[in-house]
């Protein structure tokens, strides 16, 4: 036994297993495949062989007879943002259902490390891909998912594969945060922007500005304010603003964990929620819940349109008809809780 | 290139690179390894060929060559716990320094969904191998270790392999959480525990009924709570112990999200953290810096744990000496901030 797992001694192949028992390799590949016509003693001898010798099925041989590995390729920015975790763990709970292994690979929304991470993916042949890029241009996207039949796009829109694309109108979302606020008698708004060169900032950022601009509301370039998309940013973003001593009565932010570092800025200096400054974030989080006062945010449905693409996904790989041409858009919606007061 | 990628045609193979390209296989195959003695001339038709073909080296046919695969295998328990999130990110860096990537199984500490994902991940050939287990026995996990030179245990001690397990002191990390509630005055200290019946959950309730007894404190069942170890299960915990109606001035928690769960409660029913209610976390996670008051809490240093996890793994797969025979534990430590008040 310790011979055989000694990484300088070969793995135990079917032909050891069945000198081993005493039986043909024909035997042997019938017992190991649950294939009839097995007598009850080649399976013991086989078993036994194969426990003894610490042989086991190899997975790899198997995945290159029938050109596939029993895996699932996910491409997020980064696994340890939860965000990506709760997409991540929507897809596993698809995979688990299907009897598939996730394999994960983080772009980091870099062109170069997206590329890597998703021809590491192919090349350990996932025939269904989940992917979520921001670095790669829509042209590269395209040629990708042309080779590859089970590659769906997650939170971007790319016009020549626009079937294969699941994403949510985040400039829409951002407009119904600042109408909420704008809904409550504020005027002075200030926004806490993404400072990474992505379309969701570009686009949270247009919904803000289109929902001042169908209000009347004068845009002022000094109440927005851009960092790190989580609490550090969102903290730092809140000290600025704070700094210019703009009359602001509100602020909507870029997502729930810029607001919550925002929110934590504020009560520290004093500066109660909502009386004094109301605060709406963008994800609806787990953290949404669960800082105080709990937090008005805007929903992504990420569970919801995680399930979407590893299903299109696996129809795709399954050659079944797709149902659409277009690409599908999820609509954010409004969840009230308690960081917004209304100072009409 | 349609047809090609087209699911009901066979993915191209280097036999039809090389007709396509009008060289002999061996001549393609020489190219396609990157192998001496190519022509110029060979080199670009054949790179055309498998451009116009979508061919891609098939790296399962390689890994069944060098018999393993590029891949680290991580079992966790919750891919989309904040926790796992921090570890697997952890992994996720080696794993990218050394051009592996990371396969990943959850186990939802269930000894049957563990072993499961266990065994889809070695027969994935994944070598190194980092996993999380609660609910497989000891006797097992022995087992599979001496079958899997590459597997390491983090977060749990098997002492059968006790080189290749790396964990945390959670008793002590509990015994200093309490004891720096009773060195701020606190006699009357409540604990809200995890329900999970895993080991952590015992060892942390050990340490703080261990700090109580060594500071002369009667232990009250009736000051302890338990419930799911997140925000929702702290919440559950508080209303429970608020109901009894219990003199605490103080509360210990299983976890950072207990503790968040237990301060919004706590704050929405008017009780001010820490002026009426000392509250303490453990894990000190990315949540415990950014809900206000800032929390104070026992550092888990998983990143630094998981480092070290991995690279045992990769120093056994490549039978490097190992350099101790004892498992490794490291320290919790406490962190400071502004969820304990002083009531001398």
């Amino acid at each position: 036994m310790k011979q055989i797992s000694d990484p300088e001694f070969p793995m135990a192949t079917i032909k050891d297993v069945a000198k081993e028992a005493g039986v043909s390799i024909a035997t042997a590949s019938r017992v190991i495949n649950n294939a009839p016509h097995t007598s009850d003693s080649a399976i013991v001898a086989v078993k036994e062989a194969m426990k003894k010798l610490g042989y086991r099925p190899n997975a790899n041989a198997r995945a290159l007879v029938s050109k596939s590995s029993n895996a699932i390729g996910v491409l997020v920015n980064d696994v340890s943002a939860p965000f990506f975790g709760t997409m991540v763990k929507a897809i596993d709970t698809i995979a688990s259902e299907q009897e598939k292994q996730l394999l994960i690979g983080s772009g980091y929304h870099d062109a170069v490390k997206e590329r890597n991470a998703i021809n590491l993916l192919i090349n350990s042949r996932c025939e269904s891909l989940v992917v979520h890029s921001k670095g790669m241009t829509d042209a590269e996207l395209t040629t990708l998912a042309n080779e590859i039949p089970g590659m769906v796009l997650i939170n971007r829109i790319v016009p020549d594969i626009a079937s294969r694309c699941i994403a949510l109108d985040n400039r829409k979302g951002s407009y119904i945060a600042t109408e909420h606020l704008i809904r409550n008698g504020h005027k002075h708004i200030g926004y806490i922007c993404s400072g990474h060169d992505i379309e969701d900032a570009r686009d949270r950022r247009e919904g803000y500005l289109d929902a001042l601009r169908d209000n009347g509301i004068e845009i002022r370039e000094e109440y927005i304010e851009y960092g790190e998309p989580d609490e550090t940013g969102g903290e730092q973003g809140m000290v600025n603003l704070m700094a210019k001593n703009t009359p602001i009565t509100a602020v909507a932010t870029y997502n729930d964990y810029m607001a919550a570092g925002c929110m934590t800025l504020l009560q520290e200096n004093g500066i109660r929620i909502p009386e004094d400054m109301s605060v709406i974030g963008f994800d609806d989080g787990h953290i949404a819940r669960y800082i105080y006062p709990r937090l008005t945010t805007i929903r992504y449905p990420i569970q919801v349109m995680a399930n979407e693409a590893v299903k299109l996904s696996l129809q795709l790989v399954n050659n079944e008809e797709a149902e659409r041409t277009e690409h599908k858009l999820f609509m954010p919606i409004l969840v009230r809780r308690a960081s917004v007061g209304n100072i009409k």
